[in-house]
């Protein structure tokens, strides 16, 4: 089946008018790994990008049943209520889905996805992580330009996505449940250290003690962290996303964490050098694939591989030889 | 001045009967940027693979002004003293060194130069990080054909070095100070968590108190990440490498870590990832260094970020557009 392309002009307009249906077709030609998509998809960031920029980006993080999507009903109703209006994308590589995502299905943000000041936008489902990261990076460009002030990214704490989730967020928010213990269990190392805020979720009933008193212990562990560059202390704050307790509380701190940063130059300056980021890291992923998927080269890396272990060769010779080989190649 | 060069073979065979006269010449070469030396380097590597590996790999790591280098000699001596082998090498890539390291200094090692057995080789000297962690890869393999049993790698901990001494290390001390308050002030997020033990130095006299607090405050804040791979439990120490007083229990520590992990078989296999982890790392860093010091390069690049920042270009299209300029050149 032939989908039916429309011209670039019809695409833009429609996105810079709001219209929903155009920016979704937009966000499905990103995704398409056709190249006659692909072409019309970059013609029609490029004209977009000038309209882009102007919203704050939130990357939200947490382990499956940490409560994100009630948290992202919570804090998003909250945004709509308050006259923005607000994308919920996500960054949720299939090799990661196995490990128990449930991202991308808008059964279970209901209330949002009835709302009109909303766009709620499952994660692409295929693809490396550079690669989904890329489409995803490219769809705010195309839900700020569609007048979305606000840009929720969401991935599921357990893997390499946040990393990509926080390189082009401007503020990262970590969802955590209060345990008894090892509070981490199952968030990745380091992803403590990239967090603007730690909400902990679940503190209603029973839970409030606990709550309060896995705060106190998160706030002394990232007091041995070094200062931010963005002069930012991170906060931990408690809330329950079901009963929408904390949750303006929450949105507060955000508001103040923006405020603060564009005041010390920290906001724009992390913008610049995300974007900069993303076209070296553009660069490297496709290098990179271009040798590593080139059918000659495959059988040859685990040839060389296995000599490396074998202590046949040295990891620096090896290296050299399959890059000699592929010189050759091209 | 032309150094002259002996055949392969005297090399090795000096490396084998622990000739350190010539084992130094070897890993001259090794860090030697002549086409012509490094040939022979990587032949004289290949014939001591098959001798290397029978050692234990300690990586160290601690700020300026922490006390490595005192720390260093009483662990140093304690090994020598029970009849080990130990040389110690370093990674200080010229950038950092600015930051105020003193490595690659034998005066402030003075016990540990004078010892026949141990062999303390400064880091090389100039190069990307990429290009000194090779090196000092390739020298542990050297020293290992020598005979050493005992490998210290240290790095001052300010930078990316950490990183790199951590994957070629089989076990990663991190060295501190107990002080007031911001106790990591200094040490680079995410360090502390690959270590395997903290040790707190300067735990003597009116600091012993402050040290045994701090010991408890570690403990806790390594409580919250979540258990690593190894099945290990990192520890928290406190020792005065000045009175020697906590070392003979730090090399304990160390000799339980190898037991445990030789018995459930993490120590091979995180020997073997990181084998392929560097020739991967060397397959990447070659083609980029390539793509980045292409000379007719640089100005495009420049020119791509700028038009990205811009807003002229989408981080992705400026990708491509330069990887098409780069594959149009070669």
């Amino acid at each position: 089946k032939k989908r039916k392309l429309l011209p670039v002009e019809e695409y833009v307009e429609g996105i810079l008018n709001g219209n929903i249906t155009l920016l979704s077709k937009a966000v499905t030609l990103i995704e398409s790994s056709k190249p006659g998509h692909q072409q019309i998809a970059q013609e029609i960031i490029v004209r977009c990008l000038p309209y882009s920029g102007k919203s704050i980006r939130i990357g939200i993080t947490g382990v499956p049943g940490v409560g994100k999507s009630t948290f992202i009903e919570a804090l998003g109703k909250q945004i709509t209520g308050d006259g923005g209006k607000l994308a919920v994308l996500a960054i949720d590589p299939s090799s990661e889905r196995s490990k128990g995502s449930i991202l991308g299905d808008k059964t279970r943000m209901e209330e949002l996805a009835g709302d009109k000041n909303a766009y709620i936008r499952p994660s692409p489902s295929a693809g490396s992580l550079g690669g989904v990261a890329r489409k995803t990076r490219e769809t705010i460009i195309l839900c700020e330009a569609a007048g979305f002030d606000h840009i929720f990214i969401e991935t599921v704490g357990v893997g390499q996505s946040e990393t990509a989730v926080h390189s082009m967020s401007d503020f990262f928010l970590l969802l955590m449940l209060a345990g008894a213990g090892d509070e981490l269990q199952g968030i990745k190392r380091g992803i403590m250290e990239m967090a603007d805020l730690i909400a902990i979720n679940k503190a209603d009933g029973n839970n409030a003690e606990k709550a309060k008193m896995a705060q106190r212990q998160y706030q002394n562990a990232l007091h041995l962290f070094p200062p931010k560059e963005s002069g930012w202390e991170p906060r931990v704050s408690t809330c329950s996303a079901l009963a929408k307790n904390g949750i303006s509380e929450i949105w507060e701190v955000i508001a103040e964490y923006r405020k603060a940063t564009v005041k010390n130059g920290y906001f724009i300056k992390k913008r610049n050098s995300q974007a900069s980021f993303w076209m070296h890291e553009t660069i490297q992923e496709q290098m990179k694939r271009a040798f590593y998927q080139h059918p000659e080269m495959k059988e040859k890396i685990k040839d060389f591989e296995q000599k490396v272990l074998n202590s046949e060769m040295s990891s620096f010779l090896a290296a050299g030889k399959l890059l000699e080989i592929y010189s050759g190649l091209k």
